[in-house]
């Protein structure tokens, strides 16, 4: 029986290697910054052992499939739908199934869980524990403390989710404002799903809370985010010092994070900026003929489609003040400059690079 | 805690919903024939009952998408993998949560078991069963005689496969031999996953069996058969006089089944020809200017290209002696008939179209 | 011999028909806006008889392939290369081949010739003329006043042209305030093939001329614009009160136009409001569940995508303040409007929607 | 004015620059065969200097996008329809303006002329002539004379072209007979614009003349072979000692030639053995785990698709007996060998690669 057995693992891993050959082309790509790595992240997403629909696994090939750098299968652990199929006490246990599975990939697995309660607080993912059996609690609070002793970085989930707040405005409650002083809450989700909070934006500005984005997958993610159409899921990016799960911690704890949802960028101006500088290069600056017109190749060095909006006085040959630097493409820039210049700059606003509520990144880059 | 189980379940109906409109433009189709309806089946599929990566959600969203009529999640008896964390000892437990997540759609779930043995018997699925639990035996003979017992139809899984015969050549054994003079064994798989099996074809032809494809998928369908791409799993087209249960039944016992597989059509002659009837229709003949060239304009109904090869005396004006037809398209045919002809008619060899080893379907279409 | 040709046009006729089906994909498509037609326009177009690489007939398909309403084939009345081929003293020619080519369609032809000098005054062209070759004169202000007693429509060819004025900034000239003075020039290319220009567009305002946008095609339109990949021509809407050439001289002469050029609509306000208001609508808007998130969908009726800046109050569940309406499409906005209204009014700025330099056009919508 | 024509070159040189580098994915590619270069050529062409609808620029273009080595602009000497335009008494100027047009280009242009007659012997280019002009006559046969005054190699037009033929059958006229006996006819079309002709393949087998195959294109080539979803237009491969004029006269003159029209390769059967030889090569030989089913990856380096139909006693794993090589790709077969070998044989007819009315190749490869 046991060679079996190993006939199946055979033909399983047949498959896999396979796979990962024809979605080469999805894999999510994002510089480097002056300083750190820029790690690809969802930590937020459910399996068949709390509330989603597939065994751990199908959450590794997706994530290898996507390029991310690291996930957390962050189970519900007071949400147990499936547990008349799956009573298994032991909380940890889809972690330490991914882990394994991992094991022979670049893929980083962090142990994590959902607390889930109704608002206040609502949902919150603690995410670097220890232990997730031990956060097991019946009050909320001791919960959230059981994850300080564990050394958790903790992450307020959805707070615009009208399934709590039926107005979708993401709003402090006084047990948030409690959470936030004795450091039990260090984050919050900007963006969720297929959701968007400006509030809760503010909120982060207010409250010097990391801005976070996550799938929170329940199903696939080829079917929650079109991918064979360009879609992808959103993704949080973390500027480490490190490829390690502590510079990740740090990074985290320091708020060093841009969030990448549909075409939008979200973080704070500091690190968009970060971000923002490293996407785009200029390649090349000539005049063509006897022109005084400047051609200047910009490199988009990044997935994200960039819309700039032009704030400088000079004016385009070809476009209007709006331009769109396509993913991982060139653009050429026609710039009417006058006269012939060795070297200007040319300042942007980049008019999907959100840095707070109705405000945008600006972009300036040194043409030489 | 209720209100707030009602929100998952509201969140959840509503990325179905949405899910559902993305992909109608995968829906498998075929025409009804001659007498029969032509039902769309996969009758041998996994979740994490057994050995597969996903709940049974998941397989039902799949088949919807797929727009099959039937299918049957056949959970392996004895082989278990995730029975450390799914330790349930109710083999129908997958068919039970199928049933119920479909009874809003038209698709039909049918209970099946995978009786999982060494060769010989290797493996075979029971459909139609009333109990797998009660299939659960020490002896491979009692499991198929209670499967007897239980009037399912029963077939024999992946003969070809090199997990339990290294060459790929599927060989009847003495057990097998006895399986079907009991009248214990019915149908057999010429095509399973990836594999095609001219052997088993040959098989299934010397001792009246039924011809099965099917896609065992253990995974996800989307990955293994590049449906964004057009790819499609592997199916058993069932001629059947109603859309029942037990019409179903009747029809896999007399053996009327075509399986789509790739590119490649496989069945009995007297089946084959009932599809290809059904999938080419002349639409019209006409004679344009002052020319002996007869254009008639031919429609393939069917979800697969047909790709004729002319036996006829006549030659084309626009291309030698093969012909595709393209799926769910019009072909016009330019004929150089000689002479204007009020009717005629033409015969072709559909290359794709396997009846016996080594031998393929005729088609004759009476153009007027 | 009379018979051979009859079958070279036979052959050349089917060929057009076969094309035709085969592009219905990229007609251009436009709304009529309230009391106006949308009329689509190329007037700046050339072929074999002046400097271009077709002759007229491939220039009617073209046209027929984009949908256009109408187009004039502008030769060169002093510049032609292709003399010692097509020595041809007429330059009425092209114009003359096109109306008949183009006589079992829609598409109407306009009568219209290119005065082709140095700069100033530049190259201009004039259409719905009478005779081309009465306005071939030595003096550059005598072809104009031939023009004026044709009665005919006069715009300046791309001011912004390094070719003329290398540092691509167009200027007014003396010749040209005289121009404009004496009622000889009307309007002004905004947009010229692949250039856009600001300057132009200031120089339209403070002169009261006509904005508006040509291919000026030499080679092919599919060539230069990429029709395979989604990309198109540059075009003037017309907004005439009939589909008449006189209708559309009027509205030409009135200034009723807007460009489509790449992602850009380029108009007087007054104009690209009636366009805006006309291409976006309000299809249904409902509240879900027991939410205060309105669920508004607003149908793009045009070909342009859209880009919306919001400037209300409101913010949205699932994007920030920057919102796309793809072309031909209906999208869903998710309004969080605090409470449930009836009906509220949305504001935005139209990114794409150039009205003045540095300035984009309003949209409000009443959603009820 | 001298200053302005050049600015208009300058802009035309940049247009086609900048098209180059959009178009290079469909460049068209076969290997060189043992002992010949092969080199692609469309050799039956019209621009507006006969009944064409492009100047020769644009021919020069098309062909340079298609990656051809060589052209022949072939105006009908007897049929003018733009005489009235282009009267223009030099027969040789259309190959006189591509030859410049081509000079910074790889593309080489052969000087040719259409005999155009009713039939017999209806039409026929000559090419590799050097004064079309010379070959103007009354009588057909002194043109024929001429051109072989001139050395040329003549081939017969679309003998089943309706125009001349309603039934669409081409025949062999006595005028023909005589013309081949007195060498004065080389060639015969098999293939022309989107006609095959299976009985032009039985006289070129019967009469030892060139099988050829050419667009005869009029308008676009981008229209008439929806290039944009991968369509082609019919080509010739010449299989010639250089890449010189001299050497593929010569191969022509020796028959060297295979067709390439949609998804057949038409050819003399030592001809199309070159081209499937180097065409089809082994990569590697393995059998994977502990199976007796070889893995063999071949690579089609060409941009033919291969329908191959499996003639040897060994059959697949995964597939029935007809195997499709996609063009420019490598394809694995898995072929249950029984036991494990070191090399074996593999023998296939080529279903798409036609060698005699009713006959296809066939290709033997050495695995190991």
């Amino acid at each position: 029986m046991k060679k079996f057995i190993l006939f199946f693992l055979f033909c399983h891993v047949t498959a896999l290697a396979q796979n990962h050959n024809h979605s080469f082309g999805r894999k999510i790509a994002f510089p480097n910054v002056s300083g750190y790595l820029t790690l690809k992240s969802d930590l937020h997403i459910h399996t068949v052992f709390s509330d989603g629909s597939v065994w751990p696994d199908i959450r590794v090939q997706e994530a290898i499939r996507d390029g991310l750098d690291v996930i957390s299968l962050t189970e519900h652990l007071e949400y147990q739908p499936h547990k008349d199929d799956i009573p298994h006490p032991n909380r940890n246990r889809s972690y330490e199934l991914a882990l394994r599975l991992a094991e022979n990939s670049d893929l980083m697995i962090v142990r994590g869980s959902e607390i889930t309660r109704s608002m206040p607080p609502g949902h919150s993912n603690a995410i670097f524990i220890e232990d997730a059996n031990k956060m097991i609690k019946d009050d909320a609070m001791d919960a959230f403390e059981e994850a300080q002793n564990q050394q958790a970085f903790v992450f307020w989930n959805h707070p615009t989710w009208t399934g709590q707040e039926t107005d979708g405005i993401a709003k402090l409650y006084d047990l948030h404002e409690e959470l936030i002083e004795k450091g039990l809450l260090h984050g919050i989700e900007v963006v969720n799903m297929d959701t968007y909070s400006e509030e809760a934006l503010q909120i982060a500005l207010d409250h010097n809370l990391t801005i976070m984005g996550t799938s929170d997958v329940h199903g696939l993610i080829d079917w929650d985010y079109e991918t064979q159409h360009g879609g992808h899921r959103p993704i949080t990016l973390i500027f480490a010092e490190e490829r390690t799960e502590a510079a990740m911690q740090a990074a985290l704890e320091a708020g060093r994070t841009v969030v990448w949802y549909n075409d939008l960028l979200i973080g704070r101006a500091v690190h968009m900026n970060l971000l923002l500088n490293a996407s785009v290069t200029v390649e090349s600056l000539n005049y063509p003929g006897d022109t005084q017109v400047a051609h200047v190749q910009v490199k988009n060095n990044s997935d994200a489609k960039l819309m700039l909006h032009n704030l400088s006085d000079f004016t385009f040959y070809d476009t209007a003040d709006i331009i769109e630097l396509a993913p991982q493409a060139s653009t050429t820039l026609k710039v009417k400059t006058g006269k012939r210049l060795k070297t200007f700059d040319m300042k942007f606003k980049v008019l999907n690079a959100i840095v707070a509520p109705k405000e945008q990144a600006t972009l300036t880059i040194q043409v030489k």
